[in-house]
């Protein structure tokens, strides 16, 4: 049984008390969520029986009234195919605060990177089958014509069977591109578009497509995926192949139909009991990103919305972490869920582990940029507590508490200051050195007579009544 | 007489004429947007006029309909104290496209570090005279009673020439602390706030109120300010003193209090013929920041806004250009006209010339993003132009077109792909190359009989009719 199928026979499940209380949420609450939908858990079945022992964390809940979520993709390409590095950046990830890791190895032997990669993952973990049962023909060639011939061996059983041994082997979410239809396809051929297709799932079952002449199996035979989603309570990432890859290519005939078809899948989902998530953006204009997330929770009926960036512009390779942040922060702010990290290498290269530390951190930036707008509790009481940390020069707590306290401490030290309590951008003229140093009584009026008094019309700084707005 | 009086007159200026052909719009519309005060022109009299030869960019518009703007701040501190360090920021941060620059120098002979970044700037350039007036008695000296005694012997009369001083040497733009009068400081008395007060100049004008129990001089004399500007056609910035400085502390009375000053002081520069622009945000939560916008540009009669940031987040030292890119970006998308940039060592130490570089291209990110999302053509079109050199995996246009052509060389160079035209994020499985493979005729299809026809029913990503939507 399913967390959806219990949620809906009322029960309240260990993984649901779990999430209700690192998210500080009514289990009750949680489980009516669920029930409808708009929240998922990540939590293969086999994985968390076979695994008494993992971390808490191991599970994640993605959705409605729940703290934002961030994950980090890692994994192996043609040109960089370590498995060591990849188990690092696994590492950095976690340590920087990925929610969830999804492994998009496309290069060596794609089952034993997962497996070990998996089994290492302290957080939920994720996979684009596709990858492996297209390319798994490939074993070790490198051209484009071999690409070809191994989409073209490549079958409708292959795909499937490759699915489900990832949903074997634990894997807790994984991204299925079945709304790749041959109608969504034909008005990308008529529409045309700048930055065309950018998904790698959607463009090798395009490619598929095309070279057998058939529909996409992922939507033609949807049951027998459902099926297997079910049987190991994997949730479905119904993937975006027709993703915008440019933003003026945003919002077009094709994103939209492409969107309609995941609506419809997502409905027939939750029918059959299967969690589904829906997978969004790309690059898209600061202007609609607002309007793409209401969109989706519209047509999908507030199924947990999973977006990567958004990117709000094309043209910022090396900074792609900042330009997907503010799509994120907006994004999150309006509804989405659950926010796909992008790194500085984007668009240049494969990610190096200090490039997957960057992209989680802006990721998360965003992500708590957006609780905050959404007024979570729990983001605003931590900035406050910070600001409150700022205002009495308390560095050693400041650092504690900062979203990265490796780069804070290492910012700080780099720049050196005499002043005991301000840092060496104003030193002495620290606006709270000024103020403090009357309100301590080192200031020109001597000491006050009583610090904790303060009553002066002029004792600007201090005092706050109202809290955690 | 100044641009604002010249617009007036109906007279299109030189400078007025410059600024239009930068901007893409008629000198009529720029003329009549000026004498609305919609759009200043940040050029000093005397700057133009003993400076023939500058470089067009010297002078910077703006305002309405202009591109967004984005500002570094540079200059020394009492830790680092160094000229030459800060003249190479200047040129870094000129370099990486700031379109202005101020020097809030707050040690060393700052009339003299003044001169020599004014001599040496291509861009309009900005200052904070109170820095000067206030610790020009400091000579050296660096604790706080020794900050205290400075202000206490601070005149008014020395605020106004110090002020004099630096529009005499060809400063732009100044920034001056109207609003921060006994009114406003005592509703911060009286509510408190989390964050305190965090502007340098603020803070050091509240306490020379508080010292001399008098009213702010700039407030009290603003007509003699107003001389002072119009006679070199000096915009004033008109400071924020409370800003917030923690996300809690936004739109509190004290923040809007200082606000409706500024407006206020905004109408009588402006009848006198002075532009004039008004200086916003600092901390700010993302689902504020529109009505932030909105409500300057409504109480000012839609005067310029200059923005620091805003930070979405209080908690994230060591990441401020980010979190700053993300507000900046929301409020240039709401009409914010001129960002100031944050860098990554804010809160933290005197940024580097690294970190100036680092924050003015987080600053043009935001920016640009704003004006895509305000539908600037020319930022469209750049993004469309670089989403086709993308599809081409031309590598050489989209370095030289990218927002920092450097750092996007440097990312790809560094991890070294084998294929022709993909980077090694995917290598051979690169989108771009999976469909290209076929359309130039390498792909398990063979040459196609001609590649330029492209009608094939599943001949995804090509074509797009419509222009720059």
């Amino acid at each position: 049984m399913t967390q959806l199928k219990k949620a809906r026979a009322g029960v309240i499940t260990e993984q649901m008390k779990i999430t209700a209380r690192a998210e500080n949420i009514r289990p009750e609450d949680l489980r009516d969520l669920i029930k409808k939908g708009q929240v998922v858990l990540l939590s293969n079945r086999l994985r968390w029986e076979n695994h008494k022992g993992l971390p808490q964390k191991v599970i994640c809940g993605v959705g409605k009234r729940l703290r934002t979520k961030v994950n980090a993709n890692i994994g192996t390409s043609t040109d960089y195919c370590n498995i060591q590095n990849e188990v690092n950046k696994l590492k950095i990830a976690c340590g920087a605060g990925a929610d969830t890791v999804m492994d998009l190895s496309s290069a060596g032997n794609i089952s034993h990177i997962r497996r070990i990669l998996l089994s290492k993952s302290p957080v939920a973990f994720g996979t684009v089958p596709i990858y492996e049962a297209s390319l798994h023909h490939l074993s070790g060639a490198k051209n484009k014509e071999h690409i070809h011939r191994s989409i073209l061996k490549l079958t409708a059983e292959d795909i499937f069977k490759t699915i489900e041994n990832h949903c074997r082997d634990g894997v807790d979410f994984i991204t299925v591109h079945c709304g790749v239809t041959r109608d969504v396809v034909s008005i990308l051929n008529t529409d045309g578009r700048v930055g065309g297709m950018v998904s790698r799932g959607g463009t090798i079952m395009a490619e598929w497509m095309k070279m057998h002449q058939r529909e996409n199996p992922l939507y033609e035979h949807f049951d027998r995926l459902l099926e297997i989603a079910r049987e190991y309570d994997v949730v479905l990432s119904l993937g975006d192949g027709l993703r915008p890859g440019a933003i003026c290519d945003a919002f077009d005939r094709v994103q939209i139909a492409e969107l309609m078809v995941l609506a419809e899948l997502a409905r027939r989902a939750r029918k059959a009991d299967v969690q589904v998530i829906i997978e969004g953006p790309g690059h898209v204009p600061l202007n609609q990103i607002q309007a793409q997330v209401q969109l989706e929770k519209t047509l999908c009926d507030e199924a947990p919305f999973y977006v990567l960036g958004p990117l709000v512009l094309d043209s910022a390779p090396g900074y792609d972490h900042i330009t997907s942040a503010i799509g994120a922060a907006v994004a999150g702010w309006a509804g989405a869920d659950f926010i796909c990290y992008v790194t500085p290498s984007e668009h240049l290269g494969l990610p190096t582990a200090e490039d997957v530390r960057e992209g989680v951190i802006a990721a998360r930036i965003a992500a708590q940029a957006a609780d905050v707008a959404k007024g979570n509790p729990a983001s605003l009481s931590h900035n406050k507590t910070f600001s409150e940390y700022r205002r009495q020069c308390d560095w050693e707590k400041q650092i504690k508490l900062a979203i990265d306290p490796e780069k804070a401490k290492h910012y700080r030290k780099r720049r050196k200051t005499k002043s005991r309590t301000a840092c060496s951008m104003c030193g002495e003229i620290c606006v709270y050195n000024i103020v403090r140093s009357r309100e301590f009584g080192v200031g020109p009026y001597g000491r006050t007579p009583n610090s904790k008094l303060r009553t002066n019309l002029y004792d600007y700084t201090h005092r706050r009544s109202s809290v955690g707005r």
